[in-house]
C-alpha cells in the first residue's frame, strides 16, 4: 500500500455544499493511485428521515438527495486509463437504518416517466434495527406484528466518475461512469473498474445499504450512514466501456439503461468480450459460452436508468487474469491492513 | 402417492403428431390428481440437429419446433384451481446436449420484432457432453482449444397449461400459462403452481435443458432429451395468476411479458400479494419486505415474452405454509419413491 | 366485380357462439377471391353497454369481448399468398357509440402486465351521439356541460386471418396475422394486405370505431356496431409478413409488438423492404429515403400488442405499383359499385 | 415587440469553444422578455460533413457533435415560470443538406444500448440539393438512378434550456429540458413552452433540419445551417413540466423517455392534465377527450430519449386560450416584423 488518505464530509456543513452529480464538482482531495482511503458516507436522505413519523417529501429538499463522499482526484488518470476502486471494509455507522415508499418512485407505482392517471401510493417510512454484531438487520412491519431477522449485508448503491460529453449527472443516475447502480454485488471484498472519462477521474461514492433487495423494488434499500474503506489504483491505457465488477469468485459487467432488456443487452455484451478478450476466444464461441454460465440477477428497476448485472464464475476461467490482476493485489493489500 | 402413470411420445411417429402448442391438442392421459408421471421428452430440436454439422435452420421445421410430452388430462381440474407439478427427477437421457446460434434469435442479435436492417449472425451448432456420473456438461469452443466443465444442472425449459380465453398458444412463448419460461429453477425437487384455465388443465412439458445460464442469452441452452418423473396434484379454489414455484429454500414467483421491466413487475407484485397473504402483512408492509429480501433472477430475454423470477426465502417467512403445503408433501411422496 | 355475399351474424344468438379469435373458429361462408361481401360487425362489447350508467366489468363477459364477423374462407388461398381487404364502405350501424374506462385496461393505468399495487382508476361510460348527415360524434363530458363535435370518421379496429404456428389468439390481440390493430386508418377506400397463414387465410374482423385518437390512450374508441362492405381478393405467391394498407394517397406498414419502439422497427424496417423493392433501390438507399419521408403514427399503446404505422407518399414514388395493382382495381370496382 | 438581438456564432473560431451541452456554458447574451432575436445556427456536424465522400465517424470529433447557438440569458426569468419560443422564421442557409448513416446509431440498428454482436452498417453519406424558391430538397439515391423531390419543410430538432438538479446534459439528449426533441412540429409559426430550471433560462438551438421523416428512422434528418429568427417571452408563474408546443391549429405535449411507451404516456398525460386545466373538465373526461382527438405522431426513436408528441386541434377547444395567449400575441408580432 503506497498511501492513506482520512476524509470526511462534514455534518455541520451546508447541506447545499455536498456533492450530488458525478461531474461539476471539485474534487475534495487529490491522491496517488494506490491510496487507501478512510471516509463516511450520509445516507441517501442526508440523514434527514429518522424515524417513522419522518416523510422524505416533507423533510427532504428534492435537490438535495444522495449526497457523495467526495469526489477524489486520481492524479495521472486520464481519458482511456480504468480506475480499479477495491472496497476493504464497508460498515453501517449507525444501529439503525430507514426505508420508506416515496410517492411517485418505485418499481411498482407511477412515475413521472411511466407517466399514469393514479394517485400516489402510501408515503411511509420504515426504520430498521442493525445488529452490527450479529449481523443482522431488523424488519418491523408497520400494520401488524410480522418481524424478521434479515442478513446484515452492507454495500454502496452509488459509485462512480465524471461523465464523459462534458456531462454532469444527478447521483440518482446510473450510467457508464457508474453512478446510482444500486447492486448489492458493490460489497467489501469486491473491486469495481471504471473508465475514466476527465482527468483525474474524480470519483465519489455513497448512498450505503444495510442490505437491499435485488430490483430494490419500493425503490429505497435499508438506508444507512456507512463506514468505508477503498483503495483507489488505476489501470492505464486500459479502456471501459461500461463499470465491471470483480470478487474472488466472479468476473462481472453491468450496463444501465431503459428499457431493462437493453440494460441485459450491455452487461452480456460487454461479458462476451471480456471472455473473449481474457480467453482467446472467438466471439462467437465467447457468446456460448456466456449463455449458458452467465447468472443474471437484476440491481435496480427504480432508478432513471435501470441496472442489470452479469457474473460469469473465473472458476470456470481457469488461469485467465482481469485488468492485470489487480484484484488479486488489492485483495492482498486489504488483507494486510485487516491484519 | 395415489398413482402412477407412465407414458411415452413415440420417437418414430411423424412428428408433426406431436404437442407443439398449449391448448389445441387432445390429452394424451387422463390421471387423477396424485398420480406420479414418468416419461420423457424430446429436445426443443425434436432430435434432428445432432451434430456441429447441423444447422437448425436447414435441418427443422420452423413449425416443429420444441415439441411437449403431454398434455395430461388432470380429472377435476376446473377454471380457478391450481395445478401443481413436483419434480421428482429430471435427468438427461444421452450422453450428449447441443446448443447453436440461430438466425435473429437471441437476446444479442436483431429478431423478427426487434427489427432491424443487420444480416443475421454466424449460425452455429455445438455439440455437450453431458457425464451424468460426475455431473459434467462440457463445453468445447470451435474455434480455439478453450474448454470448461461446466456443472450438470438438468431442468425444464417449458412447463404449462391450456392458456384461457380459448387461446392456442405456441410452445415457444411463455405467459400466465406457463409455456416456454426458461428458467433454471425449474429443477428436480421443485413444485411449479399453475392456475387451471380449462377443464382438466391439460398440462404438458419438454425442453429439457442439461444446463442454461440466466437470461438464456444467445436464446438456445443445453439441449437435451430429458428422462422425467413428475406428480401432478390440484389446490382446488386456488386461482394462481401466473405461475410460482417452491423449493424447499424459496417461495418463487413469475413474470412473462415484455418490455423486461413488466416481467419484473409482475413477478414482484405477485409475490407482494403472495407474502402479505400468507402473513397477513398490508400490502405495503409486504411491498417493503420484498423489496428488502428478493432475489430477482432473470429467466430468459429471448423468447417472445421475456420471464424474470422473483424468489424471497422461505427461512424469512417463519411458520408460513403455500398452497395448503403440497409443496411438503409431495416433497416427502418424491422422497419415499427414491427411496 | 365477380360476386357479392351478404352475410349477417345473428344478434339474437347465444353470445358464445360469435367469434372471438382468429385462428380456432370454423368458416361461416366461403368466398371467391374477389367477392364483395356486405355485413355488419357488432360493438366491442357485444351491444351490452348501452348507457352511462352500464360498467363493463359488471354487464360483459370478459371471455366474450370483441366478438368477430366471419371468418370468410377465401377459395385458393395458401399459405405464402396475401389476402387484400379493401374497403367499400364503413358506416355506423346507429345513432350512438360508447367508449368508457376499463379497470386496469389503458395506456395511463397500471395493467395486469405494467403490474402495480394502485387501486384501478374510476370505471365511466360515456354515450356519443352519432350523426351520420352531419359526419359528427358528439362528446359530453359527464363532471362539466363540456362538449365537442368531433369529426365522424369510421373504420375498423380488428381485421385479421388466423394465425401461424396453429396459434389461436384472441381478438384482443394484435400481431402479423393483423387481429386488434387499431388504428384509424382502416378506413373506407383502403386495402389491408395479409399475408396468408392456413388454407383459406380465415379473415373476419369487428371492433368499428365511430373514431378513435390516435395511441386510443384510455383503451375504448368511440366503439359502435358498423355496416361494412369489402372486397376480398388475393395476391397468390405474394407474402407479406406484416400487414399493409394502401390508401390512394399513401402506402402503410405496420408492426405490432412490445415495447413500442419494436412496434416502429417492424413498420419501419418493413417500409424500408417495400421502398426497396418496389424502387429498385439498395436497402441503404431506401433507408435513407424512408428516414426522411415517412409518417410514423401510433395506433395502440393499449392493446397486448402496440402498434405503429409507417406511412409514405405515393407521390413520392412515381410510377411504383404495389401488389400488382389490386388497390386501384378494387377502388375501381367499388367505385363502380358506388354508382 | 420590445426589442432584437442580432447574434451570430463565429464559424472561424475554435470548435471547442461552441455549446455542446445544455447547462454548463455561460450566456453568450442577456436579453429582456419579448426580444426577438435573429441567428444562425450550424448544422449538426459543425459544417464538417459537405460531400458524399465525407464520413461523420472519420471528419467528426464524437464531443463535438450538435453545437448548439446561445445560450441566451432571459432576464427575470426564475425556476418555476415558462418561457415561450416562438419561431418567426427558419430559413436553410445554403443550398444543400446532408443525411448519413452512423455506425451504430439509428432506429434500425444495434446502438451502444440495444447492444448487440452485429457489425455495424454501412456508413454512408448523401448529399441534398435544397431549392429555397421551389420550397423543394431533392434526394438522390446513391446506387441506383432514384431520385425524389421532396417538400422542404424546415425545422430545429434541438430547442431548450438548462435543466433541473445541476445537470449538464448533452446537446444529444433530449428530456424535460428539452434538448435534442427532433419533432418536425418545431416549425415557423410554432410556439414553443419550456419550463425554466435555473435563473436566466439559458435557452438555445441548433440543429436545424430542411426536413425529417417521423421516428427520424436512420438517425440523421437532411442536416443543415439555418438562419432563424425567433421571440423568448415570459410566462411568469407557470411550471411546465415537459415541454410544450403551439401553433395556430394545434395544442402539442411532448414526452421524451425510454422505452418509447413512456415517451408516449408522458406526453399524453400532459395534455389530459392540459385540457383539463383549460377547460374545467374533470381529469377523467379529460382522459376521454384526448383519447378520442388526440394525434400522436412519433418524433425521434433514435436518441439517447425517445420522443413523442401528443397533438389536440384547438378547434375542438372553443374559447381556450393557453398560456395567457401568449402564441397568439407573438404570432402578431412576427406577422408585423415579416409586414
Amino acid at each position: 500500500m503506497d498511501e492513506t488518505l482520512h476524509w470526511e464530509p462534514d455534518a455541520d456543513a451546508d447541506p447545499t455544499t455536498y456533492a450530488y452529480t458525478f461531474g461539476g464538482v471539485a474534487p475534495v482531495a487529490s491522491v496517488r493511485p494506490g491510496t487507501m482511503i478512510s471516509t463516511w458516507t450520509m445516507d441517501c436522505f442526508g440523514g434527514r428521515v429518522r424515524s417513522s413519523t419522518d416523510l422524505a417529501s416533507q423533510v427532504c429538499d428534492p435537490r438535495l438527495l444522495n449526497p457523495q463522499s467526495g469526489p477524489f482526484y486520481v492524479e495521472g488518470a486520464r481519458p482511456g486509463d480504468t480506475l480499479a476502486v477495491h472496497f476493504v471494509s464497508i460498515e453501517p455507522r449507525e444501529t439503525w437504518g430507514v426505508s420508506s415508499t416515496v410517492p411517485f418512485f418505485g418499481a411498482l407505482t407511477a412515475t413521472p416517466t411511466t407517466a399514469m392517471l393514479h394517485e400516489s401510493l402510501l408515503e411511509r417510512t420504515w426504520i430498521y434495527e442493525i445488529d452490527r454484531a450479529d449481523r443482522i438487520v431488523r424488519y418491523l412491519a408497520a400494520d401488524t406484528p410480522f418481524t424478521a431477522a434479515l442478513p446484515l449485508d452492507p454495500m454502496h448503491g452509488t459509485v462512480g466518475v465524471a461523465p464523459a460529453l462534458g456531462e454532469v449527472r444527478s447521483s440518482l443516475t446510473p450510467g457508464d461512469w457508474g453512478g446510482n447502480m444500486d447492486t448489492p454485488e458493490m460489497r467489501a471484498g469486491v473491486t469495481c473498474y471504471l473508465g475514466v472519462n476527465v482527468e483525474g477521474a474524480l470519483m465519489s461514492l455513497g448512498d450505503g445499504h444495510a442490505r437491499q433487495g435485488e430490483g430494490e423494488t419500493c425503490g429505497v434499500a435499508v438506508e444507512c450512514a456507512m463506514d468505508t474503506t477503498f483503495i483507489l489504483d488505476l489501470i492505464p491505457g486500459a479502456a471501459t466501456a461500461w463499470p465491471r465488477l470483480e470478487s474472488d469468485d466472479f468476473l462481472m459487467t453491468t450496463g444501465s439503461a431503459r428499457p431493462l432488456e437493453d440494460a441485459f443487452r450491455i452487461a452480456h455484451q460487454q461479458m462476451v468480450r471480456w471472455v473473449a478478450e481474457l480467453t482467446g476466444m472467438s466471439a462467437l464461441d465467447a457468446y456460448q459460452f456466456v449463455s449458458q454460465t452467465a447468472l443474471s440477477p437484476i440491481a435496480n428497476v427504480v432508478d432513471t436508468n435501470y441496472t442489470v448485472v452479469c457474473k460469469v464464475p473465473t472458476s470456470l476461467l481457469l488461469g485467465v487474469s482481469a485488468m492485470d490482476g489487480v484484484h488479486g493485489r488489492l485483495r492482498k493489500v486489504a488483507s494486510a491492513w485487516a491484519g
